[in-house]
């Protein structure tokens, strides 16, 4: 299977990367340098390129999301564009223009996260990324022809971002192998239309 | 209680002003000509003017909300901007500027919609702008202070609009007195963070 994961330099891009190269191709996407190919999620015309110099594939896997991370009471309009265009229309963009690049039967699966549904402080810019994300998901499967699946995955924190702890008191982090399940099961599996939780 | 009905002159926005004016100050903002404000909630400048010229109220009703409707295969990141600027970021504006002028214990009331778990064909533009609104408003509720409420409405099709019928089959249309109760719930009542669901 022939697999393009959009930010395989993150700490998830780069554990699923070596995790499915044992039996895939993979094409690693990066935002900046490194990577088989270089991608802005937010540009149009990037997106578009990336496509056309990856060839026809198989599955599409997203980790990359940035959102504003910040009080409610400062945030402003501006901070909320930062999700607005990274996590929600960057991964949007892939999956509008994706889909005419995607094999039948191939699969584009997005990364959203708990906090839709369990929002902390400081990180509402997320939850509305995430909310966003999941209704395009459950909207995009039973539009989607040719057999083309779409899926979500839904960590809480990940065990390797030690740094978001203090955030999210009580939640117990997603292990990156527990993350690995939730990407194969909407990769290799037959699912579409839903948001996989991990844990 | 002083509110500002946002989306005055449509369907659902005459008729909240018309059944809450009896009892209350009713501030009708609309996007055109008419009302006692004008505004454009896609402008940052304009929703702060608003603000400005309307003085500090109790609660801000949202009824407002332009999407993209168009079939999948042929919608472009461009056609989904439509939603992202309209019924999301528009109401993104109307509470991260409202916050610091609206009084302790007041209370924003959005539009959102059953499209967001229940996805209709052509509709994908609207189930992530209302999945977005969803995440926004629960973790908004968790760090509004001084007593702040938040929630958001979520009617499935609306009696008034039959034009919407063929693509909602098999939803009950929702009454404009469902749909009143709905408000009712989130302005007079004491709830945060929730989607009602006024049917």
């Amino acid at each position: 299977m022939k697999i393009i994961i959009v930010g395989a330099s993150g700490t998830m891009g780069k554990h699923l990367s070596n995790a499915f190269e044992k039996e895939n191709e993979i094409i690693r996407a990066t935002g900046s340098k490194g990577g088989d190919l270089q991608v802005d999620i937010t540009s149009v015309e990037s997106v578009e390129a990336m496509f056309k110099k990856a060839g026809p594939f198989d599955a599409l896997i997203c980790t990359a999301g940035p959102t504003h991370v910040g009080p409610w009471n400062k945030m402003t309009p501006n901070d909320f564009r930062t999700g607005l265009e990274g996590k929600l229309m960057g991964q949007v963009n892939l999956v509008l223009i994706g889909q005419h690049y995607i094999n039948p039967k191939g699969s584009f699966t997005l990364i959203t996260g708990a906090l839709s549904n369990e929002p902390v402080p400081m990180f509402a810019n997320a939850s509305a990324a995430n909310g966003a994300i999941e209704g395009f998901v459950r909207a995009a499967a039973i539009e989607l022809e040719h057999g083309i699946r779409i899926n979500a995955v839904s960590p809480t924190v990940i065990e390797n971002s030690p740094q978001y702890f203090p955030y999210f008191q009580g939640d117990i982090p997603v292990t990156m192998l527990q993350l690995e399940y939730g990407f194969r099961k909407s990769v290799f599996g037959a699912n579409t239309g839903q948001i996989i939780k991990p844990y």
